[in-house]
């Protein structure tokens, strides 16, 4: 339900306009180093504040470890995290009420909850419930880290325009020194004049990301059920909005032949490798050493100040419905961030599953 | 690990070449009609048995139930059924042995389990072991039937040839009339003529198919996680195989504007309805009553007649591998059936959790 | 690890002088009736302030519902509860700091978590942290009591004294009027005497409680795994400082002859039924309309001011402890109400596994 | 539902009069040496056919590994075992349809699964079910044995006579060569009297055993829940006939003093330890290297050839049953085993949840 991972769990709660969001994270073993500033370098990652046109009044986000943490260091016990909802101005949601907006969750959780959902700024369903799970990947990336595991992701696709240069993995981490993390200069002047042209004329963009984890050990991943693969699909479709994902070449690898399809073994450093890797680092499930890489598409803001067609749902009668509150242009920036977090938090589940760590004792260097 | 589902629940066993395959299948409430005919009959669809070139020594799977079902109707206890593996012939994998098959499992399984796995077909890895989920499936798709809902799938892509026309809910179930379930006759033809042209070359192809759920009731799936979305992702990754998903429209949605993306919300019979449904049915992860689909892409089966560039895992040195054994040109159909099974078993335990059946007493009709 | 239930499921946290103890419920269907007065008296029963001389400086608990309440009503998402710890005096615990206190969590927690455990007032095995269970607890009886389902309490030992006479549920359910929850008022006397006396000589006691459900529907409960009954063992497990528990009539039964110990089943109002009700409700592992009983038994608080031996783990030799901190005499009556919370928590979970309560939709009545 | 653990997880089904009892056994890691003779022996040692009396025509067991295990080890994929329903006699049943036999889960399961149970010989709720959590517990010893775990039971109360005198862990397990596993030759004989006294007028008896798990590693159990205590209770109380349990000490602690029962923490070789063991291992949920044990109590098995009342479910009235199909004069003997298996298949989960076994390679020696 609000619960994700097995040995690595997150437990999530908390609605955009309610008191706060937040997420308890279970299974940490003791001994990690852990600090505040470190689930605050990923709250400000989410928060892309730099853009000031995209953020016209960005602030720092107010939260709180509330248990799990002592002297800078894990407990080994749950880590309850509180963000605080300060900023949330519910009275343009007003005249919102039992009129839900196309594209959001507003309609099913009517259908599921009735009356009783909480629809100010998306409630349970709004993005901002994902700066619970960046918080979590904060950890979880503390953890990765331990095993050499690096996770990150950056724009491949915004309002159409795509990056269509190859680019290394470096790249990929240095492209967050940029206003928004895309490797290609030229794509990004296009992505940033599409999202000022949509944020005039009140509407919004899709697009895609992809994400990368280097590092990662082969053995991760179990067959039949609870492969690498299969998990991170989960992972990244838990996230609002997404509605596509190619694994490694993905589609592209359903239109080649199998000769071409498949990438030769070879001998690498004594081991055997993958002398190319189309399949993004997983086979059968597992890891097999290579970098994972996947990517993922991203439908557009439902949130549009240009009318759009609804229902009155206490008179039962069409409505038309101009949002006036805040909305992001596009979700992509944010979401990229939260699917960093739901990676690192599927990875080092796995990690654990795996026995990398041992939770009979403390963390203890080197880890594995 | 091998078990799928919370409250409708599978877990699978079995290697290719193992004296069987199997699958426990636990929360079936007491009094579902069930019979071998139900079980033969989705294993029947798998097998593709009547496209003859493809299956030359196609013979019935033969199956046991071992528990669970007493005079025709389940027993609310689990049912067991193996699938006997009485057609393997190893004899073709002597010399595969220490040399991982490109695009297989194999090397990840060796870096996994050693060289306790046994790689005789693709051992645990083998789309072999899909019958298993296909019996469940079968199951599932009983138990769904009680609440009217209805899942077929079809082929739209096969080696690089495309399904490009619009078709309605029933000529995707009425395309199992034909050799292959394409619902475009002029690009079955041409997908047949592709699949005996590789057949003939001894390589593979990939392709594509389009998964429907009809009459999936609004209210079902559990954000944050357990959206209907994210464990349909997740059971459709559980294939060997798969390489991308495309939720709705799809990556589609990601180039449009939100003020296109949306799909408006109208009044139809009463009730508050998609005008169209470019989301696939799914918002914020719950149904709104309207039909789910997506489609999957999978990449060409790995095994292939033409030489492949491996290594000799005992001596540690380069190796070509030129397989002999059977192999299926292309995994698409028989995966097909497998992910009706996985999006059967998925909408039945989202029922279950979400107490549309009643499970402490046996089941009565009407079921709702 | 820190999460309870498949269905309706608690997820705790907190350490006893952290910042909070608190839990995130999930499962709960929208439309539930719940305030923080329902909360409140949770809280309130388990603190026993009314016994001026055990809770000398007894306040109320600070506690904010944080998520998944909107206007009285559950909304359907995860509800967060936090406690906030604002009594704690940890000063008496700068001595102990690698001193484990015998009969405490302390080694455990030392050789499994090292140095970063938080030993101040017993952390995260305080007994403190089942005030976060008690609010669960207020939800799920809210939930039980839509299905006509009643849990309640009462101490049938302490300190060696025992209630010896018959009694009925309303009897049970009318003895929290008394000071302490003791259907004799006899045993009663003299268990508030062995308090004091205890107390007075920096000692504690153990003791026993015995907790009855009625109104549970038949059906519930999921063999092979899944009992009612195993699995209110494990939550009564969960409880720090638990023994013993005799399932109805308990060992009494094991030292019958089968001939005895049978309940005989008879018609009643129509139905089949149970004659006596030795067995406690349940019969392999699924209940049968009968109440519910069994009985817990604790050790002694494991704090006592007398001198006691340890080990003085930074220099490795022995050493002799002396508590000055504040402490129970016995974990008795609040480990009670902390069983109740855990005994409503298990049957609302099974109550939604079995689909008697909908979460398709909002809570309508009558519920079932 | 029929699944236990979370990373050693089994999955039972079968009846006892259908086809096959057998268990899916998940999550071992790749390389543990296993054969047919390791689940034989550990069958066999529940049979207890050498009391020729007690069992007339006790033969071995018929089982297959279908699944998972190569060249005598683990594969590392699931283990899937069937044992054949050969010797059921079903024909004693047919009088007893509709007419629940007293204290027999038959009651429950019609309520739960009306008519479609099976209820020969108990069908899923039959002592009979144990065999397959037997054979899942020899798999779980073997790992166990990996990490010098040893877990071993003995009989120390049956049909009223207890064993009293003081014994070591050695003699306990060298009670197995006796006809049935009791350290005291006195109390031994006066069972044995017992049993055949009662098998001789048609009735049947209870009584309580203890099993013992030496060599257990400190750090295992996860507190909130996930406490070693308490998955173990949820264990015990998973085998059919369970009434009480007392851990450590029991119920002898709740009447002692906290300065009586708080066992003294000691240096023993170098390291922390505690000087007596009345709390049974555990601390706070979690081991802190001493020996755990507990004691289970059995009611008297159900059928027994004494007249009893019933109810005729088809014509709603009252009946008297006589039961004349084979028996167990007491479920302990097997009962016993089948909770060695229990707390062998519950370590060795905590093992790997704990990480002391590594599962992103093979098993190699020595393991921690």
């Amino acid at each position: 339900m609000n619960t994700f991972g097995r040995e690595f769990r997150i437990t999530t709660f908390g609605e955009s306009h309610g008191k706060a969001v937040g997420v308890v994270i279970d299974g940490v073993p003791a001994g990690l180093p852990l600090s505040e500033e470190d689930i605050k370098r990923e709250l400000e990652r989410r928060m892309f504040c730099h853009i000031h046109w995209l953020n016209p009044r960005c602030e720092p986000e107010e939260f709180e470890i509330l248990s799990g943490v002592k002297n800078g260091h894990t407990q080994g016990t749950p880590i309850a995290i509180v963000i605080w909802n300060k900023r949330a101005i519910s009275s343009y949601y007003d005249e919102l009420w039992m009129k839900p907006r196309p594209g959001h969750a507003d309609l099913a959780y009517y259908l599921k909850y009735g009356k009783f959902y909480d629809h100010r700024g998306g409630g349970r369903a709004s993005g901002r419930t994902t700066a619970a799970i960046v918080a979590a990947g904060a950890v979880a990336k503390k953890l990765l880290s331990q095993l050499g595991v690096d996770v990150c992701g950056h724009i491949i696709e915004l309002g159409g325009i795509e990056v269509r240069r190859s680019y290394t993995f470096e790249e990929v981490k240095s492209s967050w020194a940029k206003p928004l993390p895309v490797v290609d200069d030229e794509a990004l002047a296009a992505m940033l004049e599409t999202l000022r042209k949509n944020a005039a004329e009140g509407d919004s963009v899709g697009g895609g990301v992809e994400i990368w984890a280097v590092g990662v050990p082969p053995g991760l991943g179990e067959p039949h059920f609870g492969k690498i693969k299969a998990e991170l699909a989960m992972a990244a479709f838990s996230i609002p909005a997404v509605v596509a994902l190619d694994w490694g070449a993905g589609r592209a690898l359903a239109k080649m032949r199998g000769s071409e399809a498949n990438d030769p073994i070879i001998i690498k450093s004594g081991r055997p490798a993958l002398e190319s890797n189309k399949i993004g680092g997983v086979l059968g499930g597992i890891t097999v050493g290579e970098p994972i890489y996947f990517r993922v598409w991203f439908k557009p803001t439902p949130s549009v100040r240009k009318p759009q067609r609804t229902v009155d749902l206490a008179k039962m009668e069409p409505a038309v419905l101009e949002f006036k509150g805040r909305y992001d242009v596009s979700v992509v920036p944010k979401a990229l961030v939260a699917l960093e977090a739901m990676t690192a938090i599927t990875l080092a589940d796995h990690a654990l599953r795996a026995g990398l760590v041992r939770r009979d004792r403390p963390l203890r260097d080197p880890v594995v």
